[in-house]
């Protein structure tokens, strides 16, 4: 496969991602304050230019979860940035999505990996140097080696904890854009039954 | 390439494409009443369901072209039904879309095509038979012979005069959906020039 | 009321009417090819741009009706310049919305209108003078005058029939763009009855 | 004007304040991780429900601030608390909108309101009670009342410091949203400038 055509299977896997979740009104409840964003990235990647995205994020609209825009190239900074520093442990990551943490999610999402046997972690930013935890961004590398030692592994599933101006949030990690979306859906509809 | 990485590229290419489209405040001219449809078909497609479109077509909003939803497999019936025909005359068809027909738009394709060496074409519908003009779409199979018929080929660009009930239209043709929107942004540009 | 406000409130007054119409999935089966505008003119408007009208029109997205954009002074031509010319016979009229036409959906709205009383009427276009069936827009004084004589009022449903290059629409009048929405919704539902 | 018209009037202007936003390419530098809000509550309104905002909020695709749906009754929660507990205070305040909180914005902000004679303010929310720090809500009222004793009055433009799992955050007060988004936006546009 050239690298136009790894291009336009990563758009492609995306648009298929993001009419999941936009089929699936149980979602809506995990959508957090910053938005939710879904991340795939090319073989390779160097910089988050090289990751897709959903430009504008996943938000809600009328009650079910949204795509603003199309998916695109360098249209997430966070989750971008996270997927290059884990393939620096883990080479068969190349997507992501986040989603709401709270004390019910967190049990939901426990449950889920026991059963299905995934590894979970969280990241406890109360423990986070002063001296990663800048604008700069210098903190992605601190928490995924801390997920790392802690975990003997990068966990598909983690949370990081709130911090000093920082909401919660999960994120999911997969192969591609359609399984991370798969699980997300999967959590939601646990969520939903829990609330219930 | 597997058919799910064929799909995804058939979407991704999609999504390269409508992003084209939303850049090109040039393009917003060339919109037509029934709006625009931008699709792609799976090598041996058999209905409209494997061919890809613009989920709600692409409509102008605030002054530029803007795709409503996101690629969707079976969202075009008539640009689905046309690249389904035209491929039992032409195997290097896989993509189409349509955009507005007036005097001074053929004038530009006209020369557009006489520069470029491609093949154009009309259809005259005021020749379409009776039994064919029926709202169950079996004019397809008329119209793509007569183009075939009268030019020896296949136009790439072509169009179809006003018929009874019908807007006339221009369609381009080509390998992928990235290319006939290339071709559509340069005709809009010469329109452009020629309106100003 | 001061011109700020009363403009403001026909903008809010379209809010609500696209509200209604995306929430009504049977309403996706009166989109026609061309889309369905729904446009409200200030009281005393000479211009379409004194008149607002959804941007982008109303289309399909995910089997909803969709707004593909906000309300917006001077969105609408068609329907702007109808609901101008309509006023001359009827001070009542401020807004229009437009739909499908078929033979079934004139079934049901001649049931309709037959049931509430209302006025329906039709413009032959096959009797339209060649001298105003032209792009400059001059048959729509024309239309309005033939609605006005054949019916002695202006009929608050009515459709065009077939012309050279123009789809068959109809079109409902009413005194705002709720009402207006309203109609068309339970249209839209007896039409769906009826298709099932 | 009766009530309908009322609520009408601020769908309307909430219409025209995010068409002003989202001709302002400058203001998508201020839109937070949160994503921006714009809210607009009915005189003698009770609850969120009786406040509308941008349902999905204000996000940036293609790098221009985008309303993901339409103007809605109750699809603001914070900003809308925010509204009504201000009211308790200063019947004048009906609309708000928040922004992007950062060092060089405090400093913008101050300058615009020195030069203006706004009353600025901002809220320690380091200083927060545990007791109000719940996810229930009950910190409004302290914040509200922290400004009131402050400055001897209800700052038009304020900021909230970061917070434990809360990210920093302008708001904007004023009698209507179009009032608001238009200081939001001379706002930004300083910003803009600053920063080139």
């Amino acid at each position: 496969m050239n690298n136009k055509e790894q291009a336009e299977l990563v758009l492609g896997n995306l648009v298929l991602a993001v009419e999941m979740l936009q089929s699936c009104a149980e979602f809506a409840l995990l959508v957090p304050e910053v938005r939710v964003n879904l991340a795939y990235a090319l073989p390779g990647a160097k910089t988050p230019d090289e990751v897709a995205a959903v430009d504008g994020r996943v938000t809600v609209v009328r009650g079910f979860p949204y795509a603003s825009g199309m998916p695109q190239w360098g249209a997430s900074d966070h989750l971008a940035r996270r997927i290059l520093e884990v393939r620096k442990y883990d080479a068969e990551i190349n997507a992501a999505i986040n989603f709401k943490c709270d004390q019910v999610v967190i049990k939901v999402v426990q449950k889920y990996c026991s059963e299905k046997g995934i590894l979970f972690g969280w990241i406890d930013r109360t423990r986070e140097p002063d001296e990663v935890a800048k604008p700069d961004g210098s903190s992605m590398p601190w928490k995924i080696k801390q997920l790392y030692t802690n975990y003997g592994g990068i966990p598909r599933l983690s949370y990081e904890g709130e911090g000093w101006g920082k909401e919660p949030l999960f994120v999911v990690l997969g192969s591609d854009a359609v399984e991370v979306a798969g699980i997300a859906i999967e959590i939601a509809q646990r969520y939903q039954q829990r609330l219930s």
